[in-house]
């Protein structure tokens, strides 16, 4: 008798212990772009491509590690994106584009999933890490988004490192506006301006980003840009608007934007994501698709997005011929592509 | 005989002609708002009363009469608009409120529902009417945002009118500006400071805005404002921000939205209502009921929206003691506005 109590009392807590829940910490992921565009195996060395793919490990994987470490979300999406501004090969940060004043702006954009906050930075020159700025709008200001001198001051006074804006001179980036200047001025000379000019289509591209879930299951989601080569007027694209380039709600995904900006803003790209989720119960894969393939599509607008929902599930979706992309997924699995699926 | 196929042919063309739909053109009206806030009968002086009344009923009919002219909603947009941007008495144009430096920088946004076209400025201190210049980018440029200085050499290359930044001067707005300051200081030195302080809540508010729909049933919407008294930081509010300030869509509705900016940017206010009816197909009042009364008062936002749909339906939703708000709907009714309902 006293046995088969044993037993029961055994097979009881067994059961129970097959029956609980998997930790929320089971769940945690990362994912990540270098920018979306005409991205083309023909065009690239191979020498650049590993490079390429080796910057998209390290920043998967300095995610991942803050993750798996009990790290927020948050730092995962800070820190990872850190060290794609760092590098050159990106247009972010270090590798910036030009404007067409010969300088360089810098746009980003930070959103937390479990509070809706968010904070955000527009046309920056001396902030080393522009990621890093607008999470400090984020955390320390009542605003969201910060522009120019305003944001640099703030910058300043929160201890966001501040560089010589000859920091961001990059051999390549300058020839690109050379490239770009001396283009315009043809078709100036020719007659043959336009706004929609394809050239356009391959000069402004490169921004990164990443989305990512912690053990709490909070998702967050960034991007980080350098805009447009030979971008004028003060030009601000889809990266520092909250909705468009990035958005982040616990209740259905994080997304982070790479494309021609304009059309991002018009179609509000990353909130309709969550939205389609939200309302109409679409998975994010197929959110994902919905506007990435026919909404933004039909509107003429190139680019792509990476983005993940509660459960850490991830999306790659993009309509140019190549994203720069990484991640890790719940299973610790790593993937890194360039080019089309 | 011949008399009966004579009633018959009649009795059929009546028919017919009964039968034929309501064209479009029947359909057209037009909302707009001064903003929102804290607005008590008991603090407002009946002349101070009759001048508002009067400067929305002049605006609103101002728009109403190019609609019924067969204008396009976007011109009944623009020169509403321009119409309260000229007033002294709301926080926009000419009535602007002056940053923490004793400046006056303007925002504004323009959305064409047909097209999903639109345009966008942020930080102009020398432009009269910066509707007129958000749809001069809308038009005129590939771009939907430009900022500062940038926005002020597209402004003077594309012929819009320029004035001296002394121009935004008014003494009450001054005022406004010397009591923030004063009050920042005293909490200053008594410890006290708050980012989420009570004042701002009041010190933000007057932002202009019009949703209009044409006789070719064509939605468009703008939203105009000087932003916030004392802002810092080069501060972007959600007024030039297509999503959040303004949205419009031929498909569902098109919206203006008016109120603390940092709170609309984080729900993506405009384009949320607009998503709510297309997704999950809730009436224009239901879903600026759920965003204005629901989702932007759990995060702790203030303020509201005007808005209209594509049958011409209008809705004036808010959260706050009051809002500025005229409208003509599609029957030629006028209805004039200030406090709650």
């Amino acid at each position: 008798m006293k046995n088969a109590v044993c037993l029961l009392v055994i097979i009881f807590v067994f059961v129970q212990c097959k029956s609980v829940k998997a930790p929320a910490g089971e769940n945690f992921a990362i994912v990540i772009h270098g920018g979306a565009g005409t991205i083309l195996k023909k065009n690239m060395s191979p020498e650049l491509e590993a490079q390429y793919k080796s910057k998209l490990e390290e920043a998967v994987k300095m995610g991942y590690a803050i993750l798996k470490n009990g790290g927020s979300s948050l730092d995962a999406v800070e820190k990872t994106i850190n060290v794609l501004e760092d590098s050159p090969l990106f247009n972010a940060g270090k590798g910036a584009v030009f404007t067409n004043q010969g300088k360089n702006e810098l746009d980003a954009s930070i959103m937390d999933g479990k509070t809706l906050n968010a904070g955000a930075v527009a046309g920056v020159t001396t902030v080393k890490n522009p990621i890093s700025l607008a999470r400090a709008v984020m955390e320390k200001s009542e605003h969201v988004l910060l522009a120019r001198e305003g944001a640099e001051f703030f910058a300043k006074e929160n201890g966001i490192e501040i560089v010589n804006p000859s920091y961001f001179y990059t051999e390549n980036r300058y020839e690109s506006l050379l490239k770009a200047q001396e283009k315009e001025k043809n078709e100036l000379n020719s007659g043959s301006t336009s706004f929609y000019d394809p050239f356009i289509k391959d000069n402004k591209f490169g921004t990164v980003g990443c989305v990512a879930l912690d053990k709490n299951g909070n998702l967050a989601a960034g991007t980080s840009t350098g805009g447009m080569t030979n971008k004028k007027w003060g030009r601000i694209g889809d990266t520092p608007i909250i909705g468009a380039g990035t958005y982040a709600n616990n209740n259905t995904c994080g997304v982070s934007s790479t494309g021609w900006g304009e059309y991002f803003i018009r179609n509000v790209v990353a909130y309709d994501i969550s939205a389609l989720m939200e309302y109409k119960g679409l998975s994010l894969e197929n959110a994902a698709k919905e506007v990435i393939q026919k909404k933004l599509s039909k509107l003429g607008g190139d680019g792509g997005i990476v983005a993940m929902d509660k459960e850490g599930n991830i999306t790659m979706e993009f309509n140019t011929a190549g994203m720069y992309r990484a991640s890790i997924n719940t299973k610790g699995e790593l993937t890194i592509g360039i080019y089309e699926k």
